[in-house]
């Protein structure tokens, strides 16, 4: 049974990385003491060991170990070994490249799907929707495909972002950038605020965290949906 | 001899659609009572009709007649023809995709290099760069590539924005997004704020307008450029 956790944010303004997230972490990789951890999507350009390092003090204090992706010989090995997997943010275009380039979407796709318990932060949470279209990130590269893993049945847009209504900048607002979206495809949104997160069992999605999210589907207006909301329905 | 005109935003804050460019529109398309606008873009998913009608509105006030590139039979000859172009702003994935499906690329080039006076705007200003990976926009469509017509020798990052040092928001600013580009690529990129644009004559390229650029190049700190900094030498 599949079991994910998809974090808007690895973290929140005033906190260190994932603390935030400890307790929920410790829960959902209960029994686990070490993590593959996947550092493709590279944060300011930090490299895999220097990611890698980030990772490790953040689990370091729920006693879990991490071991990056680079460490191992064999990618399929590491996967299809893992007993969990995180893989952290930065930038979707970069995440998606590697992941595409190793060969890695079925292979995590399938042991995911068969209960290995997957966490996402930022992109790695963008990946886990049908595709990564409704990313914030900037296209430095050029994947060979928008197509992710589609654990659940729609997209996430992660650090969801109000309007500021203060603002005289002209560039387009978030809900603006995912309506464009939505006048050329069907699948819903969720902007999940900074400090939320969806858990994922099996099929059964439940948003969690203190903050409403923000769904958007086509040709319907935004919703703004509060904590525990069931997002099961969703397609 | 090539003549763009290459503008971070259609409009500023507190001005109708185009207002603050028209004197250096007069000018830029002097003698020319009709030119060809690419709606490709669709800001906010607006129709390509009346995406034109705002633009023959903005460009009335000048006394030149706007005719939207869909409302010609032959797409190659409306280009061929033009005697002057415009590519307004919305989203650069749609655009880039719209021309390679239109085979439009090599088409629009030709004629941009022999002479056919060219503005964009946003959108519009991104694919006169190398590439459009510099874009702020959301990856709404796939496109073919992200290469785009390389007027000039270096990217654009329109309606560049400062990061808030007040806010408590955990995504990437604009900069840690350039930053991120110039890890894995070495073009140079323009952060061109709204206010701010390119006057492009020939090889000759210089920053217009009362507000400083912002350029990034890879591993050098970035720069503030002040106006009328001559831009030719950067590749």
């Amino acid at each position: 049974m599949k079991k994910l956790l998809i974090a808007s944010t690895s973290t929140v303004h005033g906190k260190a990385y994932l603390e935030y997230m400890l307790p929920e972490l410790s829960e959902h990789f209960k029994g686990i003491n070490e993590i593959l951890f996947i550092p493709y999507a590279r944060p300011s350009g930090i490299t895999y060991d220097e990611y890698t390092e980030k990772a490790k003090i953040g689990f370091g204090k729920i006693n879990i170990r991490i071991k990056g992706i680079h460490e191992f010989k064999n990618n399929f090995e590491a996967v299809n070994n893992a007993k969990g997997i995180f893989v952290g943010g930065g930038n979707t275009f970069l995440l998606v490249k590697q992941l595409y380039e190793h060969k890695l979407i079925s292979v995590i796709k399938n042991v995911v799907e068969n209960g290995v318990p997957y966490f996402g932060t930022s992109a790695g949470s963008n990946i886990t929707g049908l595709t990564m279209q409704n990313t914030n990130d900037m296209p430095i590269v050029y994947p060979p495909s928008f197509n992710t893993f589609g654990f659940i049945n729609f997209n996430i847009n992660p650090h969801y972002l109000d309007p500021d209504t203060n603002s005289t900048h002209m560039g387009e607002t978030r809900e603006t950038r995912i309506n464009e979206y939505h006048t050329l495809n069907t699948t819903p949104v969720l902007g999940l605020r900074e400090g939320s997160w969806l858990q994922v069992n099996g099929s059964k999605v439940v948003l969690k965290g203190k903050l409403h999210a923000r769904l958007f589907e086509q040709n319907k207006p935004a919703k703004e949906l509060p904590p525990e909301t069931d997002l099961s329905y969703l397609k």
